[in-house]
């Protein structure tokens, strides 16, 4: 293989990667699908990558970034097989700047890492996905990723204020810089964050800190009726209280994570919030008891102040548990991340389920309340191929009642493999045609993360079955 | 003129401005040049927008948006003619949605009246432009405007979640939504604000409020030693302390204020920070005396926090008056916005008086210390040439300087016409490039906003004098 040749001038043989085996484990990532690449290269440099993207472009063959692969989205999927870089390897940087509060950081460190650093030099580094454990940050930076402090503290984007990147071509470029205000020129620091390695890799961030915050509280609130949690939420964030998270889960959520793990959560309510404030700890002492009336007032059933830490991580612990219960619930997972205005919830909720209703299927809903991110997961069979049939079909009229009610198709997760089809849907054919523009400017090859975002000419409808 | 009849089958003839006089009143901004269109309109919908946008595409025709003309970069200025676009009429809508915490406001509102209504709502639209009063939405959106409380708050891209605009090819497209969180293909939302009026001509927009924060206090501190006021500010910071705002005044500076409008401030200092920090009472009270004590251990001379709103007001009144002051020290303001790592303050304060001696010229400082968006001020005399030919040379040095130091050549002013020389600098010619490219894709004919932020082919200065 000539390509194997050219590749071996550029690394070591110990990290270029063909076997079957080594290949399978680069094959598929924490969405559904799965897709054997070439080869799996595992690049230490930007010069490296250059170089690499530079034969890439030669051979016109596809390239794969890949972080830890838990994107949901199919991310970093080898679609149309090629070559994954694996740049969970490139991990030697994670800088504290003090005096100017920022993280210089490569792709490769865990978000963890970054959260336990920034915290030494007693700052913040807000986004939390989930998975953030076991996440890279070049993974967060190119699909943008969030978690349950958006709401007060934004996305990954609201902190990535400069980058170097590998250009689809092959140069290596520095975006934005050291300063928080930067408007020399086109934001293409912005750009490059959130486009799933459709545009550019990663590899090195410039993350802005903020200041530690000294005190939190959380709190959990049980409801009887849906729209009452609704209530609360829009009522608190009325007084004036911004809280760091305010995260919802549905009786059926509530019910799998307490047969998962049992904690004393109640499994008759209809639903259940977590809030969180942080801040000055004056404040926070009293906007908490603020927050607990607010839901009285609506209409909980019981309110629940953590009083010491343990308790807090016990709340806490409830809504990570989460993932792991329902994946425990049936063999084929599917989260979605339909994101609505916030005083649409109650209405999207009605509308998932009937969703679930109509064709069927084991629907749970959890997610971000207080910024309208919700996160439907279906559990099924792949399997079972009728009812995946009808899975397809629940999962497009989500995505449609999404859009309807003022939504996005997308708040965390991104495009991927699995959501293409739904594009033109949200955007339209202009929209759609501006992001193509741009990824066809600088990617002449198309040879960077090809499949993802963009449908297929005539796709409209993701297919989960064996076609 | 047959592009005329054209236009005149778009908007009625009032709408259309083709006199000298009127023509002349839109030849000029905030900023150095003067440029006489060929023609006026005033379009109040984006159908009519697009319309002409499409006209001028036939006709290869020039298309210059303009807001308030507040720009001190050129930003609206037709340098090439043509047609300017005054959206500072296009002001109907101006929509507090108070569940979803957000603004839907139409191009020509000024950011003041959106403030206003805002806390008609209990809510809050951070960013605060010195122009506030006047300055239009619409330019905020295209030159991404800051101000003083970019160090908590961020800039106006950090609270765009939704546009409407029309393409330079003519097309009416929504980006984003109402959603804070939206991954939905690329971020064209955030790479067309700031883009100067390069990439789009914005016809509506959705801002992100936030609570209204309950309470602000204010202190004022003065010191014989520019570095200690550095000091302050960081040290403030390391406390976990995040100020509102952190605003500088030099001693050129608080001298022309003095003269302006006596109100008492010390001649003889050496620098004069303001800090104000916002959020819970009780936070608020306890964080403005720690912030009083720091800058005490770091050597001040004198610190006072305002007991009531009317000392506040006069403490802010000396910021607001940098401006009129010294526009009144000479007839032509040469104002810059060349931005540092905040911990290279000190630095760039030594190469600006470097700058200043060497070429003998009137130099005065102000700025935002928080964030290192400093704001160096010439005043000249147009007339003048031999001393426009220092002025020329020092602003380059001032530039060279800040990205030397790891900055910026702008924080918040843009490129416009003034800066584009200097782009290659700061971003190479792989970085222009990219940026290029995406304006090629989007605009081929090359009409929206032509002549600012790419320089023409072997500019590599800017010339205030005349050629």
């Amino acid at each position: 293989m000539k390509v194997l040749v050219e590749i071996k001038q550029i690394l070591p043989e110990e990290r270029i990667l063909c076997s079957v085996a080594d290949r399978s484990a680069y094959s598929y990532d924490a969405s559904f699908g799965e897709y054997m690449p070439d080869m799996v290269v595992q690049p230490r440099t930007a010069l490296e990558i250059s170089k690499l993207v530079q034969l890439a472009n030669r051979h016109r063959l596809p390239v794969y970034p890949r972080g830890s692969a838990t994107s949901l989205s199919g991310g970093p999927l080898p679609v149309y097989g090629g070559m994954v870089l694996d740049l969970a390897q490139m991990k030697d940087k994670c800088e504290i700047d003090r005096e100017n509060m920022l993280a210089i950081v490569s792709p490769g460190v865990t978000t963890g890492e970054i959260h336990r650093k920034a915290e030494e030099y007693g700052l913040f580094y807000p986004p939390d996905p989930s998975s953030s454990h076991v996440c890279t940050i070049g993974g967060n930076l190119l699909e943008n990723s969030s978690g349950p402090r958006g709401l007060k503290y934004g996305t990954t984007k609201e902190y990535v204020i400069g980058l170097e990147v590998v250009t689809p071509t092959g140069e290596i470029v520095r975006t934005g810089g050291k300063t928080v205000k930067n408007v020399t020129g086109y934001d293409l620091t912005r750009l490059i964050v959130g486009s799933e390695g459709t545009l550019a890799i990663v590899t090195e961030a410039i993350l802005r800190l903020i200041p530690k915050p000294p005190a939190r509280k959380t709190l959990i609130a049980t409801f009887e009726e849906f729209v009452a949690s609704g209530m609360a939420i829009t009522n608190i964030l009325a007084q004036g209280i911004l809280p760091v998270a305010m995260e919802m889960m549905d009786q059926q959520c509530i019910r799998a994570v307490e047969n998962f793990q049992p904690i004393g959560l109640p499994t008759d309510v209809a639903a259940m919030i977590i809030i969180e404030v942080d801040g000055h700890p004056l404040a926070v002492e009293e906007e908490i008891m603020r927050c607990a009336e607010m839901c009285k007032q609506a209409g909980a059933s019981h309110v629940q102040v953590a009083q010491n830490e343990e308790e807090r991580t016990k709340i806490w612990q409830a809504r990570k548990n989460v993932s792991p219960a329902l994946a425990q619930v049936g063999p084929t997972k599917i989260s979605e991340d339909a994101t609505v205005p916030r005083n649409q919830i109650p209405a999207m909720m009605k509308r998932l389920r009937e969703i679930g209703e109509k064709y069927q299927l084991n629907l749970f809903v959890f997610g971000h309340a207080g910024d309208g991110n919700l996160h439907p997961v279906i559990i099924t069979d792949r399997q079972n191929q009728a009812e995946m049939k009808r899975v397809e079909d629940a999962v497009s009229e989500i995505f449609e009642a999404a859009v309807l009610l003022g939504g996005t198709l997308s708040g965390e997760h991104g495009i991927g493999t699995m959501k293409s089809p739904y594009m033109e849907m949200e955007l339209g054919t202009v929209g759609v045609q501006l992001m193509k523009k741009i990824k066809e400017a600088w990617d002449p090859n198309g040879i960077l993360n090809p499949g993802k975002i963009f449908p297929r000419p005539g796709q409209t409808k993701v297919v989960l079955t064996d076609e």
